[in-house]
């Protein structure tokens, strides 16, 4: 197995900053957010333009060519609701350090996200949801077949479309956990990759308890065959957790020092 | 499932503090670690007089009586090579919040300890091992099924044997955790219940990198089914980790204030 792959979130048009620096196209404070997560570990980085439904693919070929030529073209995910806005971001992407990955598709009205990654040889992050909540593990099962079968159609591999089974927030949906977990393990059984924003589960709760709550859930998924995760790798008990994890699955070989690697 | 049940390691005569005082019979020290772990969340204490070669029946008798009467019956693990001493700790023991814990028994020359349990009507730690460390999975089942048929035989519950996969060291034997997980997912699977010392495998690291690796190495044993551990519940991340994983797993309800309960 490969080491585990951090998608860092930190760049998203949610934060107050980096929605300022999109709309004035001012590089500083996104460079600052890319090397920051790349310095704590990060593999690909997550750009966030939010719906963008007006000047979407200025902004986002804008983005990827910022970040890819001043951050050694890292390889980047491409998240907004506006298609047209990642086709154009992969129109400008360099493909030396990965495929870009589609943010995201479901079994609804973004199915056709996965056609748009297949004719971009792009990684497809696929929910296993169609229009809300999956119930339980049948239906989340149900769209990641639905899903995989329409991407192998397409002429995808396989190992491009990365399912997210959905982290549901502990308050409100506790017993749910179990079973999202089981879920992972059930798409590792089967050879699939698996992806997901393990912060959404402690959304609402004190600030000082999300990390130890996070870290916990990630470390459990991550024993389940989570291959890959959508999170701030500026926390340091996420990173701790995921270093600590590929040591002891043998993805990375252990040095005492293996944290500040 | 019941929540997860820490055993609390601290009482230990390879600490010279307690070491000085199980030989002067001098209460405090001992009584201290015994509210401290406690107070941070274990279940059971484990009480770990040595070999105990000499007087080993009148100290564990000593430790157990001072520790009941004290902290409130507290439910106790007695571990010792000496058997007497273990069955005379159990002649004194009180079992008004929980049978007594024989740590350990194995397939080797400690097989008898099962036999000792059995009589006491007592839970046995039962090694997966014989004589050394388990090859693979199939002589950890193989020691496992042996221990089994042995108490079930002798009348025991199946659910009085804890079995112990082992945990073995990361500096060495790095490539031998991922099947010590999947041990316990099997133990699991098969109703039995599972029980490790975690901090093994972080033996030999520095000391600011053993609880991230303890930590991240329990959740994962927790998400397989562990059902408890012996560990420094004063070690603040394995408590929170085990807190977490409980809430995780609904198996307490969640509150904001969750870590201070």
């Amino acid at each position: 197995m490969g080491r585990f792959i951090v998608i860092g979130e930190r760049i998203h048009c949610i934060s107050p900053a980096i929605r300022a620096a999109m709309e004035a196209r001012d590089p500083e404070p996104i460079l600052r957010r890319a090397r920051e997560q790349l310095d704590a570990g990060a593999v690909y980085l997550d750009v966030n333009i939010g719906p963008a439904a007006k000047n979407g693919e200025d902004l986002m070929k804008w983005a990827v060519r910022l970040i890819q030529e001043n951050c050694d073209n890292v390889p980047l995910c491409l998240d907004t609701a506006n298609a047209a806005a990642i086709e154009a971001g992969i129109s400008v992407y360099d493909r030396s350090r990965g495929k870009p990955i589609v943010n995201s598709a479901n079994a609804g009205d973004r199915k056709s996200n996965v056609d748009l990654a297949a004719r971009n040889d792009a990684i497809a992050i696929a929910l296993c949801s169609k229009d809300g909540v999956p119930a339980n593990n049948d239906e989340r099962q149900e769209y990641c077949q639905e899903l995989l079968e329409h991407g192998l159609a397409l002429g995808m591999e396989a190992e491009d479309l990365w399912f997210d089974p959905l982290c549901l927030v502990i308050k409100g949906m506790q017993e749910k956990q179990l079973e999202m977990l089981e879920f992972i393990r059930q798409l590792n059984d089967m050879g699939l990759s698996s992806v997901c924003g393990i912060s959404n589960i402690s959304n609402g709760m004190p600030k000082a308890v999300r990390p130890i709550i996070d870290s916990t859930e990630l470390a459990m998924a991550i024993e389940c065959g989570l291959k890959a995760a959508i999170l701030n790798p500026c926390e340091r008990r996420m990173m701790e957790t995921v270093k600590a994890a590929d040591i002891i699955l043998n993805n990375t070989l252990y040095a005492d020092s293996f944290l500040d690697i």
